[in-house]
């Protein structure tokens, strides 16, 4: 997906909502434990129910290949079930030397026809470089997290004052562009992504953390929204999780619904829409 | 398996040699490309053809994921054909936060039976930790990296003069131990194994680099031994592709042959062996 795309769907939709399919069997409503693939039809029905409020999905390899191979079917039959007009992240957090980062590009933009993949970024450009060879492909590197072992690395300062993160922005934005290249920032630490804008004003930025995890939509929408949105806000447990009956998917499609009015309302207050 | 189970491997076979599974379709001898799972029958071959001469397996994960689904199963088969007493590495340089990162681990120790992963720094303690609640299992720590993107971040300098690749040792050693964290360290830099040590002289460390890549046997050794070998060296590429003939098993053999020849008499030079 291009970035004209995506910015066309956030404005038709009125939303940059990211759904997480973080789909555990331990917490999945029980009734679905006794059909073929549980994980499948969860996803199926988190998707119908959300497909028209959000912008973006972002399955956790995780929770997917600790299942074995059947996991992995589970993610393929998800991917190919999600409407192609929403774009599609494996949160994967690869990241390796040069021809075998080509293959983890390879296994997510091919075997699995992901729009995007999550990066980790300690091994520096060979990690990162192989997936912007594919056209109409994203990079998403990690840059600062909002987990509490973030700390121990991404905040290093170096002899110029410089933070790693902000280091990782940086080359990032050499590697690649607004057009291929995004980056995870946590929102529980909103007011850091000044600092994060000051680098990159125009780059998309995943956000992680919003409800479950304490996040401020309001707060990150302050100081990370720009013209073109430029955020894909993520929740994941708070909307497919919100209920773990049979009516798991009207709970998460209303859950859906109210971040999608917020953004709407922020969306507009931006200038974004009209 | 322990360490002391480790070492006793390392003083019985006379080799601290691993090999690196990094089985391509694009790579293997054409005549496998008939057989149902060519993947396994190439792993099946070269494991009969050196499992005297090494002491570890490790399988790139990229290469099997990038197959989809029976690419995981052809893993999980090379893992169960694997002699028990040979330690097996999952080279898939994972990192998550907390709970994901315990999928991680449960995947790759409980689904699949690895001794050890490889995990990537960049979020912290968060992505080491989960690992190393599993018995018996090991954490292999991304600290110095041989490619050139290694350059991009791991020697970044803090205000103190601490490289980013030193903090992450000291970290490791604190979240782990000598028995169930060992740390990545690349061959083509043998000056800095110096370094490394200085900081965690008992760590084993998983050494990849040595050959196809450039790094020299003798230099990581004089650097890197200790008194127990403290190091796992990875060879891939210089065995299991030396022929794409029928013959790839038995030059596979000569190659590992000529590698173990040569670690034995380190390990009876340093005294780790008689």
């Amino acid at each position: 997906m291009t970035r004209e795309e995506l910015i066309d769907q956030i404005k038709e939709k009125r939303t940059f909502l990211c759904v997480g399919l973080d789909t555990d069997l331990q917490k999945i409503p029980k009734h679905l434990l006794d059909c073929d693939d549980p994980v499948f039809e969860f996803n199926k029905v988190i998707i119908d129910a959300t497909k028209d409020l959000c912008v973006a999905y972002k399955p956790n390899i995780a929770f997917y290949e600790m299942l074995g191979p059947k996991g992995w079917e589970s993610l393929k039959k998800t991917i190919e079930y999600i409407p192609s007009n929403i774009f599609t992240i494996a949160d994967a957090k690869r990241g390796d030397i040069g021809n075998t980062s080509g293959y983890y590009a390879n296994t997510f933009f091919n075997t699995y026809d992901f729009d995007a993949v999550t990066i980790a970024p300690y091994m520096g450009s060979d990690s990162v470089t192989p997936f912007l060879a594919h056209t109409n492909k994203w990079a998403i590197v990690l840059a600062m997290t909002s987990n509490v072992g973030g700390l121990d690395f991404q905040f290093q300062k170096d002899q110029q004052g410089e933070r790693l993160f902000e280091k990782v922005i940086k080359k990032s934005m050499e590697w690649g562009n607004d057009r291929n290249t995004m980056l995870v920032v946590g929102a529980t630490r909103a007011d850091l992504i000044d600092d994060v804008r000051k680098i990159a004003p125009d780059t998309f930025l995943l956000v992680p953390g919003v409800g479950a995890q304490g996040g401020s939509l309001e707060d990150v929408v302050h100081a990370g929204m720009n013209k073109d949105c430029g955020l894909l806000v993520n929740s994941s447990r708070g909307i497919i999780y919100a209920s773990d009956q049979e009516d798991f998917g009207q709970v998460a499609r209303e859950k859906a619904l109210g971040l999608q009015k917020q953004m709407e309302l922020h969306l507009a207050n931006s200038g974004v829409i009209h």
